[in-house]
């Protein structure tokens, strides 16, 4: 019989929700030992491997699972991370700030306060150009976002055409070309070494400086010194990050005083049990019944 | 031959987008008194009434009409207004506050200004119940941008029940029934004798404390004091308006200082000429060809 350990913070909701459902054949113990499959979080189940010694599978509740493909680790189980549950949140984040910036929210708080009856020509998604770099479910779900609200979509992958919600797709050398004429940069790359500081200042400055920058993806993607820079000579109009090279932001980074420069701790999109049991669930049926998983992670890759 | 009077502080622009279009037959003339069609705003239209003596046909490039559906007004002619055309801004506006309030935002900028790496959960559009007062063109656009976001949509509407993104609509003495369990309360109303101050202090009270209040359609909806009594007792979480009884808000008003209320000056959703001429084009070509024209408006009803 399956034997399940469960490493979250929200254990007991986690054993909660998966009771409820009553999987056949499906045992939850605390025996590291004995189980053949682990849900939660990558980091406690990184450091739980030397006792997990009749592993077989680790549905990760998080989509980035740095911690599990470090080449130090063992790679002798099958690896699947969160995918296809985070894009509706990533999508109210991520539109979130855009019309915060379009509608010019802060400014209008401040007219209010100062007593002002003052009309401030305010700015639209309708007709923008959204650059994704990165597209994945997360990404394919931003695009679906941004076309519901009239917005033509450029994908930067490394060869993956998924998603037909992009209008236009780059990959390989043509970054300079992707981010050219864009209004706005939301980054979903996952941390890889392909991925570090793709985010530089040669494409910082090919951004016109109207543009948007968003981080949800990973924050080695951002070469930091790069955005400061770029801010402060505004070649670009605002920031919003989500992810850091370091987390916490250590105290003294030039972020926390950067103008125009908008900071959520690790927050855009949250694992919630109810969308991780659900894709649990799932896959725990296509285990019992020695399927392939969904949303294997390729640990060469990293994602 | 028709003759087209433009009567509009974007003249020139409305000039210049019909000159580019080569209308069949139209010229555009500078002397009311030989011009059968008009297209402008209502005030100026209402002010040059008088001299209109050739009149056929107004096309207002504004939703609300009240200065020419004043009993005291001649109503010999064909009156359209704008519809169809504000859907799009109007759910930038709206979920753009709504997510606003959700994601957190002000708080985060305080908590980013503090220098704290705090990480407040966040609400979300998912799963949220949206009424919305009134489902003509902007409401059934407002429901689809809802039902992207995963929301369930109720309807209130004299009898209509046009949309089928509305999931429940409610009709006539049903309205405390409609507001119920309300996570968000949008009133797109028009100013007419019925929607006098009908979200008033029973139906803010029935909403619940989290609820979100946000009036895009016209001030006369709203019992401005009541309103202000709710948001000081916590009879819901915030109110965002972008109309009021009196335009501009009188200095003194107690608008200004109450909390939790956010105000925009009648500008969520301005009237480009680009759409405007695209629907006055529209028209035009029924015009000749003596078909019923677009969104008529009812003089007796108001809109």
């Amino acid at each position: 019989m399956p034997k399940l350990l469960i490493l979250s913070r929200d254990e007991a909701e986690y054993k909660r929700l998966i009771g409820l459902v009553q999987l056949p054949d499906l045992e939850v113990s605390n025996n590291p030992r004995e189980c053949d499959i682990v849900l939660g979080e990558p980091k406690l189940i990184r450091d739980a491997l030397p006792r997990l010694t009749a592993l077989n599978w680790v549905q990760s509740i998080y989509a980035g699972v740095e911690p599990l493909v470090d080449p130090a680790q063992p790679r002798n189980y099958i690896l699947t991370n969160a995918r296809g549950v985070f894009g509706e949140l990533m999508s109210e984040y991520v539109f979130g700030y855009l019309l915060f910036h379009e509608k010019k929210i802060l400014e209008r708080i401040r007219t209010q306060q100062a007593g002002q009856w003052q009309r401030p020509e305010s700015g639209m998604l309708r007709g923008k150009t959204i650059g994704l770099l990165g597209v994945g479910s997360i990404g394919a779900h931003l695009a679906g976002t941004a076309k519901h609200f009239g917005m033509t979509v450029r994908g930067f992958t490394r060869g993956s055409e998924t998603s037909s919600r992009v209008d236009q797709y780059l990959h390989g050398n043509d970054l300079l070309e992707f981010v050219t004429g864009l209004d706005y940069l939301v980054c979903v790359l996952p941390r890889t070494n392909d991925t570090n500081h793709i985010v530089n200042s040669t494409l910082l400055n090919a951004l016109p400086p109207r543009a948007i920058f968003i981080n949800v993806g990973r924050g080695n993607a951002v070469d930091e010194s790069a955005l400061v820079q770029a801010l402060n000579e505004g070649k670009l109009a605002a920031a919003v990050l989500d992810v850091f090279e370091k987390e916490p932001l250590p105290e003294g980074h030039p972020f926390w005083t950067t103008a125009n420069l908008y900071m959520t701790f690790h927050t855009s999109a949250i694992s919630y049990p109810e969308d991780l049991t659900k894709l649990f669930i799932e896959n725990y049926q296509l285990y019992l019944e020695g399927k392939p998983l969904k949303y294997q992670v390729d640990f060469e890759r990293g994602y």
